[in-house]
């Protein structure tokens, strides 16, 4: 088995570029946008939970957010926010949309090394135009060969993918910043993966108990170190 | 060349079932809404304006569709609008995600006759989440060896969808409501196009002028017709 017939996958929110940042700074703005009715504390509780009730209907991404955070916003005013309030809201969402990507650190080297050699898949969740208009202005498309994005990351997603490509798990690796929608359902196929944690985890990809440790599963802290793992790893599956 | 090489793809929205119908009826509520302000023309040009607005930013589907009518709401009763109204319009916007899928006439018998002999695939553009959620309730998803979820239907994306299935232009044929993203790209690449057309024609799908008649495309009432032009169309294939 050559070491081409080997496939790395790459999440992309806070694994290529910059993410929950994003939507930290509009979270402190929200929260002084509601600091007349609201603590802190009781500002984001009530957003989140709004997130997740409307999660199965909205899905990932920032159409759904902005939705639920002027939603919420009514509720916790009491329906006393104003329309302008409200328009400012739309904007912030906006904003988010056309944020510049920021590439995260050693991501345009590790790429550039790695497509040489092995075959790089994007499989990221979240909004389908959002996801591809980001990709398109990353600068780092043309390393990809395939680019999925998905509405959920579980198991069956990466089993869906890994058929369709005609990859076996133990030829995969999977590379992201979430343990749960990264690592977790690619380690109970039989795959191996990279954890490289961002320093903001969003409340709905916490997880209690992270994986075992095992040889097929790998923590790093950027992207940078990839490529050496990447080395132990395809050493072990060459034949 | 047997008859299961060749390859049908189907739109989803307008094609497989209602859509347009439930945003018209939606556009009903939403100009009684603003009655008081303005009249039914004003409103839907300016709501029009706002969605090809925010297009480039927020992609196709009802998530993008509620926000654009917020804002145009605020814009057209200068902030008048209490965050109540607004609060409707967002229920309104969870009412179409969570819309029953209906089939339109003829559906079902259709993909059943045809998913024996023919590969089938769901290409459709709009939001990830919901056409997931719509095929998934639809009761015809398992007649559907894949399904393509894309951003933006032209020539550029079908032939890379052909690709993905080493799928011939001239093996393949392409059903849908909108002349403009169903039919007009894949005759361009060389394949076949069947019209079905929808009551409603949303603004956006509109073209000025159709294909010119030729052998590789068909009008059709409703897709109880389909069989027919299918077999025509393949008997012109098998070599």
């Amino acid at each position: 088995m050559s070491a081409s017939a080997l496939t790395i996958g790459f999440d992309a929110d806070d694994t290529l570029w910059h993410n929950e940042a994003i939507f930290e700074r509009v979270h402190e703005r929200y929260r002084a946008l509601l600091a007349d009715y609201h603590d802190a504390a009781t500002v984001d509780r009530t957003l989140f939970a709004t997130e997740m009730r409307n999660l199965g209907l909205y899905g990932y991404g920032v159409k759904g957010f902005t939705l639920s955070s002027i939603e919420t916003a009514i509720e916790l005013t009491g329906g006393k926010i104003s329309a302008e309030e409200i328009q400012r809201l739309i904007v912030l969402g906006r904003e988010m949309l056309a944020h510049p990507v920021e590439l995260l650190d050693g991501v345009a080297d590790t790429l550039t090394e790695l497509a040489g050699a092995y075959r790089l898949l994007v499989i990221t969740k979240g909004d389908l135009h959002h996801q591809e208009r980001k990709l398109a202005l990353s600068g780092v498309a043309a390393h990809f060969r395939h680019v999925e994005i998905v509405s959920e990351k579980d198991v069956g997603t990466y089993a869906a993918i890994l058929r369709r490509y005609a990859v076996e798990p133990r030829e995969f690796l999977m590379v992201g910043n979430s343990l749960k929608s990264d690592v977790m359902p690619v380690l109970a196929l039989g795959g191996a993966g990279v954890h490289v944690p961002y320093a903001i985890t969003w409340e709905a990809e916490r997880v209690e108990t992270g994986p075992a440790a095992s040889g097929d599963f790998f923590e790093i802290a950027t992207l940078r170190e990839l490529p050496a793992v990447v080395r132990t790893w395809a050493a072990g599956r060459v034949q």
